[in-house]
């Protein structure tokens, strides 16, 4: 009888590495879409300013554009005396009235502030001396015209797009999302929104898994619950396959002593399964797979331990596929250990933890869960503490950097 | 001449305890929505538990289901000794193999793991003794029935989803986005996709408030650019109103010495302008307004000012549409300034910095601009730090906290 248990685990760091390395990452198509539509979509190249932000010299205040070496010398008890003019340029002692944002007449070079100045007769006395440059926006100097706004790779957030649109850019050139299809195995499964039979249970993480893809920019293809057959899962893979840039499964690998899924994907292409067993905590029997130029993650059907693979793996995976120049950083914070927790050694351990602010402080209370198939754990927990293989737990007070994957209160 | 600057400026809490003094927040619409379609929306009413999750007694390993009495005493060198059975029902000294997740046969109350039996025979020979439970993930022991699974106003995660779907739910209610009509106002604003003229520039703001809607769940409708005449203003708001739950202007507040949004909006309806000028930068110039009921937000057209007026007013606001607990909080890092800087005494300032890491040690970089109408300084930064009013500014090494609205490298 074949027991649960690899020969030898893999560290996720070697896994990576080895996968990576047999991979070949195919660039995504790109499409050039309405600055309107593209928010949290992945820049494919970059965006270059063609002119200057702003394009001319502008007022930053309300005021009067003057040339400032007019108003050398100038005090409340000696104003300096400036006629008023409408044209769009000045000459020596005159000045123009311009609202913060206005283009500056030529001739000027600087503004004075309404503040410091007194209508009186026709005339514009001012009582403050002001240098060349002073409260002007100078052409240039938001952006300068040949300088990289927004780089490939960016995901653009709203103020991306302002700066974008700043240049008077209406589309932009984005990686298409990349499709992923999601297949999860196991005969006790059952699609929500059916009836389920003595021993059975609901399949959650097909659509966990789908949420996770779309959080991140992919488009998720639901490719269904697949009998504990090789064949029958060989069949949806090669379907999935062919539809998709990645595929990701759950269940199936290291279950009943058996490796339906890990079979199944060495039969349908080459080179399958790169790495099996990982010495990690959950998620020790994902495997990694490339079968026909695609990759195949291979995750286990125990809920947290299928999340926690995405994590580790499709997150990197993906980023990658968007054109990223490292993986997009989970937010993390600095909290203090609420109590101590005993972790493995050699399995680099994922501890979920609810941090949350007491007297000014960031504390994270482990979650305990006695397996990886409670999801509960993983709406108690609002991030998780990554212990390393050297590790045997960690202490009570002591200082962690948690990744948060929901908000802290309070 | 009526000189830039207000009388009095009204501390942020204070503007923000007056408007919400006076708005009655109407609660939103909800809809009924299949599971796969609700990421990220926010729930209308707390989800609650009809059945227990695991349904049943389950394995929590792979092994045999026994009667954990029956298992006192055995070792290695005396093991216990079980009649291999198939049935749903086990008599003293009958074991069923199980694999992880498998219901657990009646009479049985624990699992004895693979590796520590051995089948000798056709008979199970069990090492080690179990105690009542070892092994088994209890009914119930996730989610137990009556339990709330999710509250109402929970912004909807993967995780969530994935535990509302273990209790077989395929639809719940969530709240209909908020429709929030977006206004911008200025003689020398284009919509994007036109040609400038001479003094023109593109609205930017209208693109970058529509997205910042949309990332914290709201819908957005577009209401243009209207220029700067009271009438034009006002009929704008007027259709704006209509069709939203919340109206956000940009511009036409305390610009060229007059209040171009605040007088349309005083015109609209009742109270009117509930609060103008605020002792914040930037955004000074912001105004906060409820007419015929509906609130109105009254940004500064300069973009980072636009940016943090919404951060400040426009994220409490529709958190609270949203029937959000309290505001979604931006996530924060402790982080040590790279240089001190000045600040304005008496108003709450919004100093953009930017977050990254050096030496395992957080450093925020304050983004120098001169004024608040540069949008790169918005790019360039990854989160802001807010200042006390009773501070002159931050110093050098000083240890602060960081609202993060992009990611932190590295």
């Amino acid at each position: 009888m074949r027991l649960k248990g690899f020969q030898k685990l893999t560290s996720i760091d070697d896994a990576l590495q080895k996968f990576f390395a047999v991979l070949e990452i195919k660039r995504l198509k790109t499409a050039t879409v309405s600055l309107d539509s593209v928010l949290n979509r992945v820049l494919a190249e970059n965006v270059v300013a063609e002119v200057d932000v702003p394009r001319f010299d502008r007022s930053a205040v309300d005021g009067y554009a003057v040339e400032a070496e007019e108003t050398v010398g100038a005090t409340q008890f000696k104003p300096k005396i400036f006629l008023l003019t409408d044209k769009n340029r000045i000459a020596a002692k005159e000045a123009k009235q311009v609202w913060t944002g206005n283009q500056l007449p030529e001739g000027a070079n600087a503004v004075v502030m309404l503040e410091n100045t007194k209508l009186v007769k026709g005339k514009i006395h001012v009582w403050s001396q002001v240098t060349p440059g002073e409260n002007v926006s100078r052409k240039g100097e938001d952006i300068q015209k040949g300088d990289v706004a927004a780089q490939a790779g960016t995901r653009l957030k709203p103020q991306h797009l302002g700066l974008i649109a700043a240049l008077g850019i209406d589309k932009v050139k984005v990686f298409d999302k990349p499709k992923i299809a999601v297949l999860t195995t196991g005969d006790e499964l059952v699609e929500l929104g059916n009836k389920l039979k003595e021993g059975q249970i609901f399949d959650i993480n097909k659509l966990v898994l789908c949420a996770l893809c779309r959080d991140i920019g992919g488009e998720p293809l639901d490719l269904g619950i697949a009998e504990d057959d090789v064949d029958e899962i060989s069949e949806r893979l090669r379907i999935g396959l062919g539809q998709s840039d990645v595929m990701i499964t759950s269940g199936g690998t290291s279950v009943g002593g058996s490796d339906l899924v890990p079979d199944a994907v060495n039969r349908i292409g080459k080179p399958g399964v790169i790495v099996h067993g990982i010495a990690m905590r959950p998620a020790m029997p994902t495997a990694l797979a490339v079968a026909n130029g695609k990759p195949i993650l291979i995750l286990p059907g125990n809920p947290v331990a299928a999340i926690i693979g995405f994590e580790v793996f499709a997150r990197p995976l993906i980023c990658r596929f968007l054109g990223m120049k490292r993986v997009e950083p989970r937010l993390s914070v600095q909290a203090k250990m609420t109590r101590g927790i005993t972790t493995s050694l050699g399995r680099r351990n994922f501890v979920r933890v609810r941090v949350f602010r007491q007297n000014g402080e960031l504390l994270a209370e482990p979650i305990s869960a006695r397996g990886s198939s409670m999801i509960s754990t993983m709406t108690k927990a609002n991030g998780y503490v990554i212990v390393p293989e050297n590790r045997e737990g960690l202490e009570e007070k002591e200082s962690v950097s948690v990744q948060l994957f929901d908000i802290v209160e309070g």
